[in-house]
């Protein structure tokens, strides 16, 4: 099935809820990035998606090897300056706000989602070398990021320090020289290794000598695959190997790889920012990261939905007034349908608000700075679980044929199911809610923006989901925090929902006075009533475990926990 | 990891939801067969689960050929008498109540979905031919269907004829000596080939010569893969070959078969029941067949709670007051071990209630046969629904190992996934509630069973979820097919879940008062605490959605709806 770029949802989304005009952004300009990445989208990285799947990337002693097509589609989107988009302007990139390159993100993501994770963490090797690297370090490397001709790499996970990212091993050692010495073993590196590019940037945690334990003795180094040459060039193997990749549900097309630093002692890495201060440079990364794991929620509904649509329409079976009918004209079906494209678009809407606010909190609104805090792990959790459930609906709208690999739906239900547990797991994303986004200010950033959603909302269900988001915030901020860690996840569903309710309702607004497509507006109006007579009273039900003790789930001990 | 049966809690329920003792099992009759069926599955079935996945059935051009292991795993299943339990006594059976077989079929399940499928499957074919076949041919079959020594296959749907059965096209045509001429090609069928027994009965729908068009021109036919001998042993082959089997997500160890009947012109049937009574014979088939796939989400989310809770309580990540915890001890991954505990539980309860009021009919209780019939949507829709979201918890609990398929968590996703799609997908078995099952007595056994549910329920919210479901009951009886329809699926969850609810509550109770192993009621206790306090509320979301109309659908054309 081909793949067809949604442009005029994703123009009316940056509009009316980026505000992507008050970012300096014409219009003109804006059509071009979205028409020209979603022409690039579909006809280089979407016909390769299923041997993505299919073939996948495979590993050898020798490195990585991604399958036909794969290298000659990146060095297009090189060439293409597709990479360039959101990089910095002082290093070759457009400068572009980082909402547009949202955009495009997600287009790239919808065509083949385990590829588009390559250029995803590249732009996270960016971002710290441009926050916290040293003028040498960013002349050296950012050129070549900012372009994607090499892709960068994030090293946290390693086998005993998962969540816990404090419990890492690896070792930095003095080599005398301001460089250091690294060894360890990494883990779970989204392309730790390919062949798509000429180097690798892995931006690696690591100990150095008497740190001290947990979080705080960590620091972060610059560990290229290859050192530079006296002339920036790539120059000899820095001794980072790849052992192994891990035989995953999904999303093939994107090697997860073991990565062994330093086994020969011959792995030079350099200092990012100051030593210790590892765990900020990190999160520099790391929240741009989430809110681009959000997108793939986003990313792999859009494709799922596009899929279903076409095999509704195109189904015969059974017949309506008599007459032979397509499985689109059903009523469960369409309600399937339907509640695709409203979920779709509510992941959209959330997450590009957020991305919105990196680029006013780049421009030094402080305000926007702490929304972006809260809706982080809002875009990612709830963006990444509205993913997973339209995906599996898309597999339901299939029948018997969705369980079938061929027909392609099953892949976007693997794909999709990694997205709620890597960059912090969505059970991590609500414990920041409820612990460190409301501990921030005293719950003072979600109350204002409660205040404001309910300023603007009109249904009453809508109305009375948000009101019951603004007590279950009072009741937050009173309980103790194993009381909040139990009724945090419910929360940020709720909350999520509540923030969407508010996004489609605007949206259906303006909808319903602008001129354009009028199939486009209909179906935006048919999805935003959908989803506020529908999803919006959903989510009140799930107020009881928002605000449920902690009690109940301690009364049975561990030990004793039946399997 | 090893599977445990859980024995203790399928006798909770069979002795006070399925109330089996007014069914004539004895406490040392049901002692022995869950304990038996118990150690047999977990010993012999269980190893060769991960097999079934990686390995999965093979096809070639002579046949499907099973992993290693499977045939003496089979043979050791006859042999035990395993497949004997719920078979008629007069054909060599044990004729114990199918309520009781249902447990058995859970615990193999539990430790192999795949290869308990051929046995479900078996099941359904003796229920035809006991109901519907002629005294010889009862005679010639049912001896060894009975003990599993030949397994029976469900042949319906056809390329264009999936959930509209009626659309099929394989042919029966007379050959003068009684019997018939069957061609056609059948997908779909499940265990369609193996190389586990030594004859194979398929049970096929097909059209007579000048049958009307659509489901009453259909009758049901047997064929075996191997033609009697005068003795009664298998023959000549029957024309019956297996073309491909399905690349699918998963299930592997199940053969999903295309079957071609008559290649050769020497496929011979004889016709079950009368001509022309396929459907009503197939029914018979297909009604505890969808038991039986409800059921597959109890087995799925059984083995997955087992595999979560081990790997909680073994993986060690962070501290908790000062001390190494492992992750069973944070208040998220409770939660979520808690959910998958109570889905799990509530999905049974609501099977075996089912699966007791088959023992209720066929002993000529009118009452519990509507009541099955009211229940059979909400057990296999609701039941694969719960054995869907329980494995993907199963997945998030074991953070990235869970993507990882070496860990087996991913298996138990894409196994069950087919539950909600197979043997009715569950958007018809929401049509059938709202439908036949409330157009068949004016709702006087949905309005009955609501009436009985809310003098028992004691919480105030189980109580407004049973009355919500009666105010939508009510609803959809003055509302027309398509506004019935639109609502179907919000209703068959909402009204599944008060149901579970009302199990669970009265469950509670007697765990409450009763004695017995403390560490087992402590658990119950806390799981049906945590369903009534946190789930039944969720349900209470889904009432604005089933009482949509169908309006919001339809406002945007099938043509114009957008992917």
């Amino acid at each position: 099935m081909s793949f067809t770029p949604a442009v005029a949802e994703q123009r009316f989304v940056l509009e009316h809820v980026a505000r992507i005009s008050e970012l300096g952004v014409e219009d003109d300009i804006l059509d071009a990035v979205l028409e020209g990445a979603g022409a690039f989208a579909a006809g280089e990285w979407a016909p390769l998606d299923r041997a993505g799947d299919t073939v996948g990337a495979q590993w050898s002693p020798e490195g990585v090897t991604m399958p036909d097509g794969y290298r000659a589609a990146y060095q297009a989107y090189v060439e293409g300056g597709w990479g360039t988009i959101g990089s910095p302007e002082a290093y070759g990139g457009q400068g572009l706000p980082f909402a547009l390159s949202t955009a495009v993100l997600e287009t790239l993501g919808s065509a083949n989602m385990g590829f588009a994770l390559c250029p995803t963490l590249t732009v996270g090797a960016i971002e710290a070398l441009a926050h916290h690297g040293t003028p040498e370090q960013q002349a050296g490397y950012l050129p070549k990021l900012a372009t994607g001709e090499w892709t960068g790499t994030m090293n946290l996970t390693e086998p005993q320090a998962g969540s816990d990212v404090g419990a890492l091993k690896t070792k930095a050692e003095p080599r005398g020289d301001g460089t250091w010495s690294i060894s360890g073993t990494k883990i779970f590196i989204s392309f730790g290794d390919h062949d798509l590019a000429d180097n690798i940037v892995h931006l690696v945690l690591a100990r150095t000598p008497d740190a001290p334990a947990g979080t705080k003795g960590i620091s972060l180094f610059l560990v290229p695959k290859y050192r530079l040459n006296a002339d920036g060039t790539p120059g000899d193997f820095n001794d980072v190997r790849v052992v192994s990749i891990e035989h995953k549900m999904g999303l093939h097309a994107s090697p997860t790889c073991v990565l062994s630093f330093g086994d020969n002692g011959e792995c030079i890495g350099e200092l990012i920012g100051p030593e210790m201060g590892g765990m900020r440079a990190m999160f520099t990364m790391m929240n741009n990261a989430r809110l681009n794991v959000g997108l793939q929620g986003v990313q792999v509904a859009e494709r799922a939905s596009q899929r279903a649509v076409a095999y509704a329409r195109e189904r015969v079976q059974g017949s309506r007034e008599g007459k032979p009918a397509s499985i689109v004209d059903f009523p469960d079906v369409r309600r399937m349908l339907m509640r695709m494209k409203a979920q779709t678009m509510a992941a959209r809407a959330l997450v590009y608000l957020a991305a919105a606010q990196v680029d006013r909190a780049n421009a030094g609104d402080a305000q926007a700075k702490a929304l972006l805090d809260l809706l982080t792990p809002l875009a990612k959790a709830h963006g990444t679980d509205l993913g997973c459930e339209v995906a599996s609906i898309g597999v339901q709208v299939h029948g018997g044929m969705g369980y079938i690999e061929e027909t392609g739906a099953a892949q976007h239900f693997r794909d999709a199911r990694i997205t709620p547990i890597y960059e912090g797991t969505n059970g991590i994303q609500a414990a920041d809610l409820v612990g460190r986004k409301l501990n921030m200010d005293g719950g003072a950033t979600l109350t204002a923006l409660l205040a404001q959603m309910k300023a603007d909302a009109q249904d009453s269900g809508l109305i009375a989901l948000i009101d019951a988001c603004a007590e279950v915030t009072q009741h937050m901020l009173a309980a103790d925090m194993d009381d909040r860690l139990a009724g945090s996840y419910p929360f940020l569903t709720m909350l999520s929902t509540a923030a969407c309710g508010w996004l489609m309702e605007a949206q259906g607004r303006i909808a319903a006075g602008a001129g354009g497509d009028p199939e486009f507006l209909a179906m935006k109006r048919a999805a935003v009533d959908f989803y506020v007579a529908q999803i919006v009273p959903e989510a009140m039900g799930l107020k009881a475990a928002a605000m449920a003790s902690a009690e109940v789930l301690y009364v049975v001990q561990a030990d004793t926990f039946a399997a």
